[in-house]
């Protein structure tokens, strides 16, 4: 790979990619284009700003932008529709931010026809895989940089050292070691490393960050309704509600009653296993409400072929696959399943939990008249069933009849 | 089919079972052999010999057996190594409890030389399906029957007198209908219809029968261990304990912490939707803890693969298909993925909650010593990550030269 | 059921759909609608019509329809993108021409105000069971008349004794029994029964309809070029052909090398096994082909994934879910990946066999340059492969070690 | 990684392992053990113990091992009780021979207390995935050695002036370059590369090694009967043979008949596709006997489910997984399926065909009495499909009268 000559970097206004920004002028002497972009992290990105200009990025190359509806409209709200979860249990809140940062990466290094993008993930991490495979997928001549695979600067003491010799600025609180290391956008807040590398350990308190421990949370539960149209949530206790005010609005709730929390051993695309601590309030919220939404209005068929799909889509999005032909094969798929998932549901939040306790909808495919446990008035037959299991048992007769013949 | 000379019936010691009972001899002039299990739906079962005495029935045809021990340790657990969720949530507790009762009454048949079977399940549920496809499963030539969907007695004032007709005592309490209908054994409760029959209404607290609410559970957490090996618990706290001792008393810790409620509408293999409220507090458990200790002892690979299969499984088992090949087969692959799966899980039992906390094993796959934040002294070369990004990229980048190419 | 009123039958012309169309007017006293379509089973249509005059039917409900090219680019085509094998091997023909057939029952019984559709297929088949989930999921009142299933005239003696009652025509050579019995459309012939019973035995010759035994076929090759657009084949040795008249060319093309012969042994959805014949010498040239050109334009993940969902949307079309939510969201899955399914096959076709021998394409994602075993410029970093195997073995090594460690 | 001291080399006894040999012994200054498998690739391997020796290998350094029964029937018959094809046509020849080579090489190493193992194939290929992979998981502390990724002989020219430098006598044939690489064992010959690297271009008809043209091959059919059991094919024509002695006996009758060419794009697993030119005479036999066999003993559902796992069962063996937990969970649940797979299969050979005439056994599931067209004596009641189909349509007419409501 030649040496780039222009460099869109994810830049978050902090030490490290502080550090990076430096470190990629003077490795390759390259100029540097600073990206930052509200995810719903929940810090102020103007300091962003005066940060890059004060390391001398030119005002025209620094772009901050908020991302929320995007983020939410068009990576959140599709995944959700296919209730992804990773292993059974995680909602991929750091896998599906990061395809929408490449993809502005990507197309910013075309705006200021710049060759290649630069990131702050580790070697270790599944976010060095998920920046660069939709980096690539994207454009496939641009270069990506990632200084952590690269650089010497392999202890804090080298960082510190190396932002001291380069003038910038190390707020105080960061001279020492952060306890864990911390990712948050507006659907969930990760948590990894150093206090919470042993998974025998429970993880301490001061680690949750959207979320009050279940135990601090109001007495008495709360009950919302959710609206969803073709899938997605459009109004809250019959408020609409754009995609990011939607999450919001729920991460709120949730993280009131400390709804979301996750203590989890993963298997990484990289291969070692690593521990997170996961805060998903609203995305919890939202798991639970498509599911009560789907059960009156998805059919049965399409639901299970849903489920059976699922763990694959989930797959390919913690991978880093979001740009990849079978991710789009698969939302086309989910994606149809949803033309009538459309309804409300209510739900009862309470300490941690959340728990649908009404459904209806216009869609709704469930039928009193043919489950009623009352007369039914001929909507179905019960002499059908005698025939319907005599069918679907022959083959299991055939082989019992085999079985006892031949053994 | 022609008419059968000896049945053997599920018999429960309740009224409807007890009409069956009376109704086979009139309809049929066939000898009634009664099968009652103890599968943990608590309650005496000596009644129900007597009952069955009081009917006529010969003390050598009137069988009563415990079968708790045979359930847990080859339904329930060999099912829980999968985490089977049928449609994401249901813990299938009464699919699993069929297939044995339909085991028990083919072998009983044989030792009583019975041609016939029966049972008590109605024409819209699923049941029935569960019982047949079990017995057709295990014996091609018995004959089954299920009363309801044969008998004219369609309303409860029919069968109240056909019972008074027939001197079979009716309790008090059972004159007027009840509100709801209740399944149960030792891994869960199900209650279905009537009061439960309008999806949109929240179900009243009196349907709930072995978990309190989750208001009323104690303010403060409970913390507990359950112990593995290759994917069964056998130890709680480090007392060893049988399988039905590890459910009932998982199921008294769930019960008491309000865990494990879940209110569902699901598709019935029969094709219609139904709503069910399902109390399974100590499977609750053990699911969340099999994942939990999964986690750290099985491999990525294996986990996938597991977790794509799960619905089918699921499935399978809900629509009866137990004695079947695919579920052996499937079994055959869950239980193979079982033999490191030892070790103990540490969770944290609050107000409906069940949250692993902690989770340690000999066979551990987790290794610090790559995950590390900190220097791994060379276990893992950060520089491979780049080629196995460039590796995988490398489709997507003749994918995007391609759709650049004929754009 | 309350008895029909007006029916709409699907009516071939011959001996069994006359008597059936007698059978509707006498046993339930109702008007007969007769649809006769034109699929390609290579019959003369207007007999049907002269027929069905005779029997009395009013001119203007006697409908003759060519439906060769819905067929072909509705159905046909879109199932070939699959590569549809049901049990590996068998091309679907009968089974993707029964929804047509219901459809078109299903909007006459619209025109004519008719509640109800029959048709002739008997109660041991797949096609009932096609025939009829087809019409209630076109519309779900409909009642569905499967006279086969109904009436009393279980032997060819009272068969004939019905048609002679009732002055129904019979032609000399329907006096005696066929020796098989016989479906066929643009798509295959299929043949079954009687003298092929058993399995063991081969199929005689005179079975073959539609394919020269292979040991007639010329003796030397023919070299044949499709051109796919989209997944679908537009063009034969560079001549635009619409739907229909692709497959009829691509027949006769098979048919002259006798290619196309499958003799099976499949599971029907109704539990027992059965022996087809089936001929399908155009389908089988369109499956070599299509899979030929998405071997270069297709890529690996998209095509893996089709590969493992085929079996499931080979069986949803086996089994008559046609019209059915999990087969049409399978469709837009596959319909997503054939965006660039578009270049040229070049085939061979011999005595039997068709053999992709060459492939090219636009939209090709073969790279010459990737893959060549000389220099290739830089492409490909064989460097990247290192780190490649290194991340992927990651976890097999952590596996070993563990097994290591606790065995 | 440090330098290895001493190596297992998978040695050939051809020129380019032969200077990996004496490479290894200067780059790393190592001892070399080489290990020669004769796994039916159809050359003599004492001229490679020669040729070892010559190039200064010590006598007890050097292996020669015939693993022909051992790879047949480990590996080959195992896969075929799949029905294994990747992407829908490849027998995975070459993939499932390089597990067994890893295998030795590292027991190998263990014997010889050496710290590596090296292999000879290149950067761009799947080979070098399968032999690390698999050497990885039977020992994590294994070295790997794969000098084409290392060294700098990048071309011809280079490679023979390192081979005169150092004595390693050259074939005459081999100054010039081979027009296409080949490998072969006893399941296939493959050949790809250069002549071939054009997709749009037939393979030259010199290309292919172990059949005949089809045009050559007899003018008359041949017929052979496959004895089976437990999936596994144990005698031909009535005579029992090894497992190593039936292929054997197969890739003669195959080859003789022009049976199991097959020009190929494939995905690799490093993301090229690749054209390569696949000769199977025997295993495409077995292919078309082992379905022949399944198609009367094996369930519906058992078959159905092994279909659906196939591709990801072929896609592991592709990439190099054999030793992994998942292909072994695979393999637990296709052999449980394969109890009853035991029979006869009567096949018709002819011109580059194999087509199943005719199957037979004591395990059949197929039931003339149920499927035939005559009486069956009540062995099927026909209005039980009635039933059957009604019960199935429920769901759908319920999707028609929502889709109806809404709309």
């Amino acid at each position: 790979m030649s040496a780039p000559k222009k460099v869109v970097l994810a830049y978050s206004g902090g030490l490290d990619t502080s550090i990076i920004l430096k470190w990629l002028e003077i490795e390759y002497g390259c100029e540097v284009v600073t990206f930052t972009a509200d995810l719903g992290q929940g810090e102020e990105l103007e300091p962003a700003r005066k940060k890059a200009e004060l390391l001398g990025v030119k005002p025209e190359n620094i772009h901050i932008e908020d991302l929320r509806e995007e983020f939410v409209r068009d990576f959140v709200f599709p995944m959700f529709r296919a209730n992804a979860q990773y292993e059974g249990l995680y909602l991929l809140g750091t896998s599906i931010a990061r395809p929408l940062i490449s993809k502005r990466l990507v197309e910013l290094a075309a705006e200021h026809d710049a060759d290649a993008v630069a990131h702050g993930a580790t070697g270790k991490g599944n976010d060095q895989v998920r920046f660069e495979l939709a980096a690539y997928a994207l454009n496939p001549e641009i270069k990506v940089i990632a200084p952590w695979r690269e650089w010497d600067l392999s202890s804090r003491t080298r960082l510190l050292e190396f932002a001291e010799a380069h003038q910038i600025p190390i707020a105080k609180d960061k001279r020492g070691e952060a306890p864990f290391s911390v990712d948050a956008n507006l659907l969930h807040t990760s948590s990894e490393g150093k206090v919470l590398e042993d998974p025998a350990q429970p993880a301490p308190d001061y680690v949750y960050q959207r979320t009050v421990n279940p135990e601090d949370a109001p007495d008495t539960p709360e009950f919302i309704e959710i609206t969803y149209e073709k899938g997605d949530p459009v109004a809250l206790d019959g408020n609409p509600l754009t995609p990011a005010e939607m999450l919001t609005a729920l991460n709120e709730l949730g993280g009131k009653h400390g709804i979301g929390r996750l203590d989890l051993v993963e298997g990484r695309f990289v291969g070692m296993k690593s521990r997170g601590i996961y805060e998903t309030p609203g995305g919890t919220i939202m798991l639970e409400a498509h599911r009560g939404i789907e059960s009156i209005t998805l059919d049965r068929g399409a639901a299970h072929l849903k489920d059976e799909l699922m763990p694959k889509y989930a797959e390919l999005i913690y991978n880093g696959f979001w740009f990849s032909p079978e991710r789009e094969m698969l939302q086309a798929l989910i994606d149809k399943s949803q033309e009538h998932v459309t309804g409300t549901v209510r739900l009862k939040l309470y300490k941690g939990m959340v728990q649908t306790v009404g459904r209806w909808s216009d869609h709704s495919l469930y039928s009193e008249e043919h489950v009623t446990f009352e007369d039914d008035a001929g909507a179905y037959d019960q002499k059908d069933a005698a025939g319907f299991i005599k069918i679907n048992a022959l083959r299991l007769k055939l082989l019992a009849a085999r079985d006892r013949r031949v053994k």
